[in-house]
């Protein structure tokens, strides 16, 4: 029974299960080079079909992007230092994809069928902070989301109300729907019932709680922020009427860390992984496809032939590695920009953003530069130690900071931090930081398509050439997003049974 | 160090830890009456004075209203047939206090000394539906909250842009005011660049969801809900600029139940409980307080005497023991209305609201008579079955409903329910319900002042009565919650240890 169709309204169409593939694999093998997301989907799909499967992965583990840094995990960076993670036991972060957002029904569906537990990741805490250094009459000042949004909204409302009233949109409304909007808006901006007048409200917070006995009692309210302050400061425009796709409640986390998805995956098709394996050359011919690799530890070469390739590998490695792809192809992998995207996890002796600001897991924005957020965690509640996120980098920023050594990156981190949460210094432990364009096998955080390059080369890339198809979350609208990889896989395996099956 | 007294804004003061109180108890005995969150933070905190702590509680377990209804918890209302809970393992409703607000910092206390670990309660979920039979337009329609916010949002939000552009407000705002009000406006309601309307947003849900590959690719937008539609449908007025205090993110839960709390004190006090000890009357004179009380299993009569008495009985109870209270107290206790409540947990075979509907945790607000909210579970994600919250009712509604036996009560949920979930009638299993008005020892969800009972009862009840001091939610701006009677009790045994102290 599909309910939604039942009904008008709502109607969201989402992937969100594996191709329906009738008939069978068997006798016919495919070779998956790379054992992220996308090509363990496409490896534990295609068994079920009855294909023979090969999966080429470079690294010694599987998982690709999906990662988790805990304890000994150890990453050295390109023409890097090594570093080997030093966080507690039972600290992590999750310095690759860190979210599930509900609408990623793909990833969903594994993390049910692999029954991969999960737990609410705080994605939205208007009693976190919100921080600029160019917020005007603000700059500078730690202001609580909630304060914003509910002064915004508050004055806003108060305003149009007032244009209501004097007559200002008789032309626009009738009569009733004045009356309605009237009503919305007193509702909306939380407005005096007699004068339409913003003067605050609970939701902003108060001076003192509301609590027991007479003192405190009922509490004291708290001032709302001036209206022009606030225009002045925009900060009112870091929120926005509702979270965008796909940043709404509920998001989620697996318990332990993001790479317990990977792990789920490797348990199931992890026999078929050959690891260490260095792809060098990609070749087809109308019979089927041969790659050779370097064996990593070894540094033997190998090969494999199959009558079907997916290569599951980023493009900005793919574009370095010896193929005979057409030149048009070839032009179409080279032409994607890959994000330069930096994140560093600081483990701090003490929670003190819950033992003293009370904010419990969710994001500090901030312009500081080269920090962008400050995620706090939304695992281990009320635990002595946490590892929060330090900041998430993109582009320029990214790139600059990527420079530093992993301890010049967390003397960064902690002194601009330190400006937000003065606690940094006396409870800082340790870090640990990436900067994936900087590291191999990856050479950047995801594809990021432009309108010229998803017009010039999007439409290459997902038909692929010959017996070779690609997949990844490059090849999707959710790029950087695990779903993107899933969704990415199951497109393409539908065409390599199709013409398997032909 | 207080770190938050260093920043200028977004101080809040709030109780966050028991009174700090010198000397000793010693050789002092204090006599609790009900082994409630109130009694047993008072036990918890005298007993580490140093007074000798006897604690009566009728019922044969401590917790008062803090519950967990889970497979063999068995409740008989006064006048009603036994219930016995038959969810699976696993399965339970809290069908008392459900939720621990970040801003209840005294029960955020015991939680983190006490180690009972918890988790994220989704109280905040704009894709869960509203669903309204009087909402003219969208009458009998099931619409996402994140589509009423983003509309009525971005609507609002092209009005008042309309209003900017067309000089109405030069009398308002200078020049430069209006173009940063413009710049919100745009990026609140997500309005266009050029014109400044609003045409939907990705936060309002797509038609077709972006995904992978060429189809669906970056997806289908959807449309807006139309202004006027929206409007007379009110359904605006259900949600606000921001969530009242103290329902913002982040919400939290015990893991396994709110009972966890009560089990946590009961570990540390239960020793100085006495069980199955109906209180029958109370005196006092110069020297102490002597309670006689009725063992509920062997229907013998006891008593005990103590220097001094915090009575954490409901006000409902409490009136209807026998006290040598002054005619002033006794009137002051009877003048208190308590709420009539009515919850009812479904356990459900499927979690339909997951697995069809894409709703993970949070409230389905209604206007169905008798049903109030519709709330899914915060714990159990992805899991077979669930246990859902069917309604929650007050005042008339509650006491209608209650009225009926356990059987119809699931009966009237059900066929109410049904039209929302139409998976309601093939899903279901099994029902616990409770109405808190008829819970012996109880008599009422919690305490409902109004400003005149305030004004009239309320100092009284606070300042107590010779050696006999009041405790509970009952006596805070709290009511109703947890930390209501766990900041009562801090403040309540302060000054009976200033009195024991004189």
């Amino acid at each position: 029974m599909n309910t939604m169709s039942a009904w008008g309204m709502g109607i969201e169409s989402t992937a969100s299960a594996p191709p329906a593939l009738s008939g069978s694999g068997k006798g016919k093998k495919v070779l998956i080079l790379g054992a992220g997301l996308a090509g363990m989907t496409a490896a534990y799909e295609l068994e079920k079909l009855g294909y023979k499967v090969q999966v080429l992965e470079a690294r010694s583990f599987a998982g690709g992007r999906c990662q988790t840094a805990r304890k000994g995990f150890s990453l050295t960076e390109l023409g890097g230092e090594k570093q080997t993670c030093a966080f507690d036991d039972g600290q992590y972060i999750n310095h690759g994809p860190w979210r599930i957002p509900l609408h990623h029904q793909s990833t969903l569906h594994y993390t049910k069928l692999f029954e991969v537990p999960l737990e609410v990741m705080v994605n939205d805490n208007d009693h976190a902070y919100v921080y600029s250094e160019n917020a005007g009459p603000f700059a500078g000042k730690r202001l609580r989301v909630k304060e914003v949004k509910a002064d915004m909204r508050g004055h806003v409302s108060e305003l149009l109300a007032k244009s209501v009233k004097s007559h200002q949109l008789d032309q626009e409304l009738t009569a009733d729907d004045q009356r309605l909007l009237l009503d919305y808006l007193q509702h909306e901006g939380a407005l005096t019932a007699n004068d339409l007048q913003y003067k605050g409200r609970s939701g902003r917070g108060f001076k003192v709680n509301p609590g027991a006995g007479l003192n405190p009692g009922p509490g004291t309210p708290s001032d709302p922020l001036g209206f022009k302050d606030l225009l002045a400061s925009k900060l009112g425009n870091v929120y926005s009427a509702v979270q965008d796709f796909p940043m709404q409640n509920t998001m989620f986390q697996p318990v332990g860390g993001m790479d317990a998805i990977a792990k789920a995956f490797e348990k199931r098709v992890g026999k078929n992984i050959r690891y260490k394996a260095e792809v060098q050359t990609i070749r087809q011919n109308d019979k089927g496809v041969t790659v050779t690799y370097k064996d990593t530890g070894t540094n033997k070469l190998g090969s494999i032939s199959a009558d079907y390739c997916l290569c599951a590998i980023p493009l900005s490695v793919l574009r370095q590695i010896d193929t005979d792809f057409s030149d048009k192809f070839k032009k179409a992998v080279a032409t994607v920009a890959y994000a330069p995207v930096g994140k560093i996890g600081l483990q701090m002796k003490r929670r003190f953003w819950e033992e003293d600001d009370h904010i419990y897991g969710g994001h500090i924005m901030t312009d500081l530069k080269g920090i962008n957020v400050i995620s706090v965690p939304s695992y281990g509640f009320q635990k002595k130690k946490g590892v929060l996120l330090g900041y998430y980098q993109y582009q320029t920023a990214a790139i600059e900071i990527s420079a530093l050594s992993p301890k010049e990156r967390a003397e960064f981190a902690l002194a601009a931090g330190q400006k937000i949460f003065p606690q940094y210094t006396e409870n800082f432990e340790n870090a640990f930081s990436v900067a994936w364009h900087r590291v191999q096998y990856n050479l950047g955080g995801w594809a990021e398509w432009t309108d010229k390059t998803r017009a010039a080369a999007y439409p290459t890339l997902v038909e692929g050439e010959g017996r070779i198809l690609l997949a990844g979350e490059h090849l999707s609208y959710l790029t950087g997003w695990q779903a993107g990889a899933i969704e990415s896989a199951w497109q393409q395996i539908a065409k390599i049974h199709e013409r398997a099956s032909a």
